[in-house]
């Protein structure tokens, strides 16, 4: 098997999954009883919080674990909205966020969305142009997961914040986190989403970033877990499970970066050689693990599946929109429905080998040569 | 040690844990993606659902997966809150029903609530008191998370249905599924909660079973999984996990019940053979895995640690209400401020012995003895 849609989701390796078996049988406790193995547990997580801002160099705030990124992005925009306050979130977001602020608009909420570059990053000039004192909350996604495109966060907070200071940022990491460097503290980042079952974690798990300062209103209420912000008995297991994997990310993060960036040179060389037709969708702003092509003259779907004849796994765009027509991202960076129709995404992780990309060329010289005829 | 707050939460089966563990690596893929190995994990949700339908006894209507009971609950609750309807819940609710209704009821939705009887089961001259054809759903504990009560769920469906047929009856089964038989098909239920941390299954993992004709609006949105219902990546292995542990506790079942109702009954037996002045909060009518007692002229949470010296591990009330002031169910069943500051609820597994209650029966004899002196 040769896995190349590891932006869909990654094998938990296999040392957090046997770390999370055992810590759910021994220490089963609930964190809320208030006896000591039980108070252990509660301590094992408000580690497991201090583990994860010290990986995203914050200083002060907190991290609420939820159920997954996208229950943490609902959180954010419902937890955030303010009948008299606008907000923006680029084209270019996850449904997560998408389809919350579409829903937020519907519900009387103002909401406006930026409009993307071509690689798939957010028009800085688009955001200058529609923010404004009005805007009480801007959430960008950190890394596209269509593109690659990495947005500037620096960039885009002090934009923001030159405009409103209270204004808040709040950055969708889910494609970021464990590939990037994050950096809390020097990025005015306000909020930031993370996802286990992207970085080889266990799924079922994410967290989020806030900084100390926000008012967020919860959108699951009862027992008052997670500093009343998201009610459920928690995960630990599998929260520690997360946080023992986001360290693992960054254990020789440059080796892993440079093995990954080679990966795709050597992609995008050997595929210059081989006499296809193909256009990239991204460009040098693009994070190295994520490479977006339209093959043209065939449909990406079928050629999918001529790929999983060799066993090779990629995708046509990400998973959360892969059952539906068209593609709002590609078509907000400006993709005619020939790309679109072509586009396959492949998606690498420090597990991949040089040789396994010489083998998806070769397969996918032969299966466009059959497909074209 | 001696783990009598299962109630709270229940150790993770190993073989449980273990298979987790094995499919979240070796069938870690994407259920949303289109190849077969992620079909596959697709197929294997759909199969979980028909699983956990059949101990159910549900003939139609489908499952929905979710990260907790208690967002379960939320969903419910929100998802069928219509501003022309009253929603009726009553005064034993968990947290998660409770605070939410209350929620509802602060943002303009028509909420009542039902009162309970001294056992802690929903009072049925109250629930036809208030029962009207407005009433859009109504939302019960199954089983009471303080008391063990166990409230009559044909009776009130049947209660309910005759007054007004197109009124949905949602039942919250968390401290029911596993230890009770339920039929759906027989009792008239529309909406059922269960959750897997509560029956030996993995943390983080909990489902809802609704019936096919029930249009529910979803809470979190995104990629549209779960039929467009919860959005999130799934949590194939942990979901799994906890159809497992729903399967070994219908295993064998009228087995293990017999032999919790015989730790119950030797536990309540020494405890009058023990001269020890207490008050059973609850009755016949209370399910066998939970004992909840007032012990007079103690304070509960001083108890508890006492018997923490022991490793004896029980709670002053359910673990979703153990650090707040005070006891809403307890209070509502008619306890006065004595009652319930000597409160203790013991809740036994069927991995619970005979041994285990005489040395807690002896513990709790030498404690009490010198706490009162």
């Amino acid at each position: 098997m040769i896995y190349l849609d590891n932006s869909a989701t990654t094998q938990t390796r296999k040392e957090v999954a046997d770390y999370v078996a055992k810590y759910s049988v021994e220490s089963f406790f609930n964190p809320s009883a208030v006896y000591a193995p039980a108070i252990k547990v509660h301590n094992d997580l408000d580690m497991a919080r201090q583990r994860l801002m010290k990986l995203l160099n914050a200083n002060d705030g907190k991290i609420i674990f939820t159920g997954s990124a996208t229950e943490a992005n609902n959180l954010v925009l419902n937890g955030l909205a303010r009948k008299n306050k606008k907000i923006l979130v680029s084209n270019g977001e996850h449904p997560s966020i998408y389809e919350t602020a579409k829903n937020l608009l519907n519900s009387g909420f103002k909401v406006e969305f930026i409009a993307l570059n071509k690689d798939g990053s957010v028009s800085l000039d688009d955001l200058k142009a529609k923010m404004s004192t009005d805007v009480g909350l801007v959430s960008v996604i950190h890394v596209s997961n269509e593109t690659g495109a990495i947005n500037n966060v620096k960039e885009i907070s002090s934009i923001v914040k030159n405009i409103n200071k209270d204004c808040l940022v709040h950055y969708d990491g889910v494609q970021a986190f464990g590939k990037l460097k994050v950096d809390v503290f020097n990025s005015g980042i306000d909020l930031y989403t993370m996802s286990s079952h992207k970085i080889h974690g266990p799924k079922g798990v994410a967290a989020l970033y806030l900084n100390s300062q926000i008012n967020l209103k919860p959108h699951i209420l009862g027992g008052g877990q997670e500093f009343g912000l998201r009610s459920g008995t928690e995960n630990p297991a599998g929260i520690l499970g997360f946080v023992m994997a986001a360290e693992l990310m960054y254990q020789n993060f440059e080796i892993k970066r440079e093995h990954i960036k080679s990966l795709k040179e050597h992609f995008i060389n050997s595929l210059e050689k081989s006499g296809l037709k193909y256009i990239i969708n991204g460009n040098e702003n693009c994070i190295d693990n994520i490479l977006s092509i339209s093959f043209l003259g065939v449909k990406g779907e079928v050629l999918l599946h001529s790929l999983e004849k060799h066993e090779i796994y990629v995708s046509t765009g990400s998973a959360c929109s892969s059952k539906h027509v068209g593609n709002r991202v590609l078509s907000a960076c400006g993709l005619n429905n020939k790309q679109m129709e072509g586009n396959i995404r492949f998606s690498f992780s420090e597990f991949n080998t040089v040789e396994e990309i010489d083998t998806t060329i070769n397969a996918l010289k032969q299966e466009i040569d059959n497909l074209i005829g």
